[in-house]
């Protein structure tokens, strides 16, 4: 068996890891031919992340067989912080189960794996009525307005307007997105949407992710998940879905 | 009944909502024709807040007729601060007895009123001796300085010459005013005064109007409280009472 | 008794004092013609502080007879603090037993001085086999590359080779050092080397001495303690002494 995989820098990889370590404290990735992937969900089972990041993505990949590998997400992400920004970093497995892992030229880690614990994570199959494009800073923006009065964010479009609003004991918001806003790059809708969300796992995978992702995709139906997509490496993404909020 | 107003920027009304945190958690405000005030003391009645903020001060200002309205100041201060420096920030009174608050263009809070509490506090009424003008970052910087040994600041002026200083279980300092130092634009005494008062006090009250307020006016009178003038737009000010220490 | 020295700058007494601190709670300190020391270990003798700052290293120093000073170093730290970097910081004693420090032009501390404590405390006398030169921050750096895995620092040398080493129960890691990269000026050893030692001493006297230091050098032999020599203005020094680890 024969796997390594080298970045040409740090960013992506530490977007990934602190993206996964929002949801769950360990990992299993799958490396295939085609890149590796990620699947996994919170243990509630209300946010779901989905990442795939092709071969091409990567400086170096290679691959010759399929392979699944565990990690405790803390661990390496400790590590992986260890990177400067242009620092690359490259993976691999040793004979005695251990992750390799290079960080720029000169440190050398290896870390334990874990058994890996993966099981098929079927994604939620819906149409998406709306579709709101934004920069990851304006929607971070919104995501702590909105939070200073609701732990809810609810998203509504009506044609190509929307808006962001929250509602809670002490009070209410309400932020109405205009396309000529900078940040705003495209509100549509098939149908008029509204969907509320728990901003507990949004806030932290939205930070997490923070600005490597540029522009990133809402797309969701009235009272269906809320899917998002953040770009990684131009090439690679992370899909996170998050369940509507279910009123008792 | 009309009452709105709205600022240029966030900045004054951000110094004045976290002037008033250091005190209080209820707050009532007034609004006249005239401007809007709010005068209030903490609960052991050492320190007393006295705003004035003239109709002159904001961008747009319209109040038919006097009304009061309380706020919870955590839950009116964190919508504030999700202001940019750049936005305006407008407050009106809803039918419903809310508090809308619109940060920029869009950006519009509803947040519930209280029911006021307000009882007329008199102010003191005393002749000051001596008065001190200093820049608010020189100020803060003294409070630091003597809040090491102390937590206690004595201010001693003697004509046209003044120190302030503190005394600990560790240690003492104390620091001399140069009228030719940067910072520092008057010194003046009638009488020689000294005065003790509370850094629990005054250093949150200075670190919470910040640099906003420019020059500050500290004025006392030898065991009177200390009253310090800091400016809010140019036009309205916020007056902050201290008692002195009374040795047991 | 006359006893009076004065710095031109404050870092290289934040230095001092901040490395002392991370060892001790009271330091004593001793003033001779020659120059101010100090010599401490922490309470379970693990590492030791040797400090040589000679009069030619202040701005103004006199001293006619040799005196002992004891002081809590948290206090002394504090009144250190308030220095800003370029204030210069005059030391002296009081007839009242008090340790005046005047901070700048106008800021005079008085601080009450403690019994002092001062044992001989011989210096370990090794030979030192091997030598690695490097940058402060570097080392810092390596540091927390390294601690991530592991409470401690394995230093290896061979020849003029050398690498920094650390292993845990989640992990391990190797850095190689290459006499090209920046920040490392010397690596030599008249024998193979190697010693490993606690992260947590060295991490806080590496952080608290800081970039003041510019270059330190690491010395040491295989399973005999490590010594650091950080600069101080250039004249003096910081002799950080630290034991080897023992495997139990």
């Amino acid at each position: 068996m024969t796997f390594g995989a080298k970045t040409s820098g740090s960013d992506d990889l530490k977007a990934i890891i602190s993206a996964i370590s929002t949801l769950v404290e360990e990992a299993t990735f799958v490396a295939t031919a085609e890149g590796i992937s990620f699947r996994g969900m919170d243990p509630s089972h209300v946010a779901l992340i989905d990442i795939s990041w092709p071969n091409s993505a990567f400086e170096k990949y290679e691959c010759d067989s399929d392979i699944k590998f565990g990690v405790r997400i803390d661990e390496f992400s400790k590590l992986i912080k260890r990177a400067d920004k242009k620092d690359s970093i490259e993976i691999s497995i040793s004979e005695q189960n251990m992750l390799l892992v290079t960080v720029g030229k000169n440190k050398k880690y290896k870390m334990r794996l874990i058994e890996s614990s993966a099981t098929d994570t079927p994604l939620p199959k819906i149409p998406y009525d709306s579709k709101i494009i934004l920069s990851s800073s304006k929607f971070d923006k919104i995501l702590g307005d909105v939070q200073v009065v609701s732990d809810y964010l609810t998203i509504h479009t009506s044609d190509s307007k929307g808006d962001f609003s929250g509602k809670g004991d002490s009070g209410e918001v309400v932020i109405d997105l205009d396309k000529d806003d900078e940040g705003i790059e495209e509100i549509s809708s098939k149908e008029d949407s509204v969907g509320t969300y728990s901003l507990e796992y949004l806030n932290p995978v939205v930070k997490a992710v923070g600005t490597t992702a540029g522009f990133i995709t809402c797309e969701f139906s009235s009272a269906k998940p809320l899917r998002i997509e953040f770009k990684v490496a131009n090439i690679g993404r992370i899909h996170f879905y998050l369940a509507p909020r279910v009123e008792s």
